[in-house]
């Protein structure tokens, strides 16, 4: 048994990794840390998960705790993770943040996007970008681990091998994603209330969304991102447009695909264009490509569940190379559908 | 290795069943029967399977393969069990029907409410309803078993109890229950296009639907059932009424239920009002209820997913205790949520 | 032209209120009250009513304002329209409040449902409760309305004429019903979150809701009700159970509502099951009702939409009948479908 | 009083043209022509027209019943209206057709984008594009239009006047759009089943959707188009992407947009991102820009409801520009929210 502490256990992504955690061989919550709901059982944040932890509650996180788990995930706001790294380095309790504070290689582009500076600019280096099937080998052992954000998975996945097989030009990448609503977290707002959202599809965070810096990051190309709100409780799909750096075959860019993901265990690659509804609740990337000969454009579309492949499920897969675990351990392959 | 065998494999409850065998660590799907589809990839029917059963086609259904499998589940029109089962009694093969063929006891019952006569009235008898937590003891051992419809195992688990334990009389009852949209099949009706059912709800089958009969034979009342349609994927919430055979206090049916079902597995009871949503994907049921003296009615409600406690994970659990597995062997307990 | 005030204008049924008078050849909203929102232009609050209300701000209620108008609709929490009648009373400004506060016969019955005592005791003989299929001869003329509940609404509609025809027993009547989300309220909560509600179905308010008074004082009868949630924005679907009175072919409740509402502008007596998609945005209520001879039940069902024939659909009828114009004056019949 | 007939009144846009002549002061449908329906009633195609069309039934389609009418509607599949044409031409009654056969500008563009010869070449140029933000002049007096594609109507006006004032280039344009299910039309399909729909977003017709051909029309530019399914009844949401052609502050490409649509009854551009919901059951369209220099492009979104001003609403709008009548008559400009 792995003993594991949750920050942030009360949203969305903790809810997910205790449901992730239940089907998990060795990872046992023990500590749910909530301050907000501090004292409340788990079944009243998550009522889904009533007959997997019963009588367990959330606690207020203090720093001494940390010595009675051996595995930490925390899924935070931004800055929040800031705060605490420096408790969870010294007591050297392996830790996934999926929080974004150690996602970015270097503080002047946290401050630029983030809009203030980074408290901790030292430790960006002691953190992995914990993309398994793009860093598998630096995951594996580290000791911090900062999980990608949703949507740079999948833009991440889409793009980076048309990148390296040079396919595609690093300038002039537009990433046009949607996002189901869980994306949005779980506090309650205008933008979140049901009737808001049902029956519509809009953009936000035109322009300067955070996200784009991690795309940048993740397939070293100039990036354009829209992202949307989608009326689903789950799921990402990222339509990705680049120019062409070459002339191709119209299916050059999926076999380029099909050949960087030969044997990875959550990524399908196929001509058939993918659904977000196919990964609902899995770990899986659906992922497909062509080439417009037309346009000279490439088309590469990435589909996932946000708060798994996006969020708890990649955090699992991160921390199960990081202990040396199976790396799929209590992680499905298959969605539930419909 | 248990080799599992699946008939109507390219229907939503054969695509389940697909689904939670992936997860169960001895059933093994090697021969699936689809007729229509014969010759197709799983994925081409259950693309979300593409990860989990890659290479593996749909087949015509011939007496002889049974021959090849160790166990079969079927998942067929009503009507369709009757001509194949002599051939599965000659096999011995262990059988759980999805259909409705051998749910009921007697064939004048079936006649009543089906519109037709029954071409097998012999061997109703021979098979166990496969409702665990009413007839577990029965199911353990049995060779061949009749799994529930959706809408009786939510209304016969909240109110058989309450009947048991006299606190409700066996007239007057009432089921009001609402389905989401995979409990009408797979099939592209008008009825079942996104455009009719999304932001609607709808009764339909107005008191003559089939389900009624096996409401009446489980709980051994009389019954007056409405479904409806609500636009989701997936659940039924079962909000069924009974006039109260004595004075007792408001609490007292939810103590009945919480007694009735302590130490069951998938059965969770409380005070909290039950949502479908808890248990996407899982194979639980919420269970609640509540004594009105004012009009002397007592409500009880049950909150379940049809393709999983409704379907597919109700003939998991059932062929577990015929073969004498964990009953819990791969299913889950906790929905994905939200 | 006629000036028209609106209270509570900020919210679902404010908003719903504009629209339906922009459509109107005389109603033209001039002062917008939405304390919380004063200042802001309209389209802040409603972004769809940006072309029809450019540079139309809201502001705060002050009870000298009223001799600006010539019409008062309220659209507010209950208990806040007992603070404000004496003032509206006092300038005789004709008024339709969509509260609670007035719907009710006596002050008793509202402090046993509102667990509080009325304010204005004396006030509840004034207002005639606004259901034009009902009581058109009261409102006519009349200059304080108060326009029922949207599930009362649905409830009597179905159920009067079943009862005044002597086809059902007072006693022992069970409406089950569901409403879209806007029937809970613009208030963002966890209960309104998008993730709580999307793929969901689920009761509240069970036994002691509210609206049960309403629907007893416009039935006559005794009343079980159990309101749920539904999936989607707009409708509320009745299902009504009530015990026969006495033996009937099974079409003689269609018959009953048939005759009852022959004529009636808005009112659809069919058949067939309604589904509660096809009054999107019309004040239109569907119909239906049959009787069950093996359980001596009567059922009979109801759609509309919460938003209109629930609220503001009508309480433009009914002020359309207070001041003597065309009853059906800015109002449509037909729903946007699908 | 004009007298309409329709072709294909069984269709979404069809029972979308009914719903809005219900409302119109002059337009009264008086042949509906569905061969497929020819003796049902309008209610039973389209439910919540009961109370508009009650008795009304679909006909049988034959050209000496031109004859009857005042005005054409014709909404049928492509390939369609190039047989009827001659006739209509003959009979000189006023036709606007939604189907794809009359919209491009010349017979080899159409062969080559809808994989067939056409069949009326020389009509082609008879047909106005029926936008009247684009060709207003053109429609007032025509006889012959052709209405838009939806995801053409909604490119064209986003990037249109971006065009025309050199602040993109005509290479390189990227429109990723989504559409509501009404979309994809009636007809039961394996695509159009709730299950697969619900909750899931995917990309559909991948570099050759035939509607580029108008976009590129409409523009003047180069055009690569992906439009994708979201789960919800209508809606078009069309996120569009240029290169800058030059230098430009980040509000210029808004400003233009302003400029070119002030004083359009249906056009509302702001900062505002904005949603299809703003937008359901109305004519309306919602537009913004901006420009980022940092990547030097320029997006434009544009938001309809697709059966409206993407369909059935404009047809009225080109129709009411036809006769001579108020080009606003029978469109709402406020949609129906929430």
């Amino acid at each position: 048994m792995i003993k594991v502490g949750i920050l942030g256990a009360s949203g969305y992504a903790g809810g997910e990794l205790l449901r992730l955690c239940a089907a998990h061989s060795a990872f046992t919550p023990i500590l749910l840390f909530g301050d907000s709901q501090a004292g409340e059982a788990v079944a009243a944040a998550h009522p889904h998960l009533a007959l997997a932890y019963p009588g367990v509650r959330f606690e207020r996180y203090a720093p001494e705790r940390l010595a009675e788990i051996d595995l930490l995930f925390a899924c935070m706001p931004h800055g929040e993770s800031q705060k605490i790294a420096p408790d969870i380095l010294a007591r050297g309790v392996p830790f996934v943040d999926l929080g974004a504070d150690f996602r970015l290689d270097d503080a002047a582009t946290f401050a630029r996007w983030y809009g203030e500076a980074h408290e901790q600019p030292d430790l960006l280096a002691e953190f992995v970008y914990g993309l398994p099937e793009i860093a598998r080998d630096r995951i594996r052992g580290a000791k911090l681990v900062a999980a990608p954000g949703c949507y740079p998975t999948s833009a991440i996945l889409a793009l980076k091998p048309l990148v390296d097989a040079g396919l595609i030009e690093k300038t002039g990448i537009i990433v046009d994603a949607a996002s189901g609503v869980t994306g949005a977290g779980r506090a309650a707002k205008a933008g979140t209330h049901f009737c808001t959202v049902d029956e519509s599809l809009a953009a936000y965070g035109l322009i300067d969304h955070r996200h784009t810096a991690e795309m940048e990051m993740g397939t070293g190309g100039e990036v354009l991102f829209t992202p949307h709100l989608a009326p689903m409780n789950r799921g990402i799909l990222a339509t990705c447009y680049a120019n062409a750096a070459r002339d191709m075959d119209a299916g050059a860019p999926l076999d380029t695909l099909k050949a960087a993901y030969e044997g990875e265990p959550f990524v399908h690659v196929s001509g058939a264009l993918p659904a977000t509804k196919w990964t609902l609740g899995s770990n899986a990337v659906h992922l497909t490509a062509r080439y417009d000969p037309r346009t000279r454009r490439v088309v590469a579309i990435a589909a996932l569940d946000n708060l798994v492949k996006g969020a708890a499920g990649q955090m699992i897969q991160c921390a199960n190379l990081m202990l040396g675990l199976d790396e799929t351990e209590g992680l499905a392959r298959i969605g539930v559908y419909p």
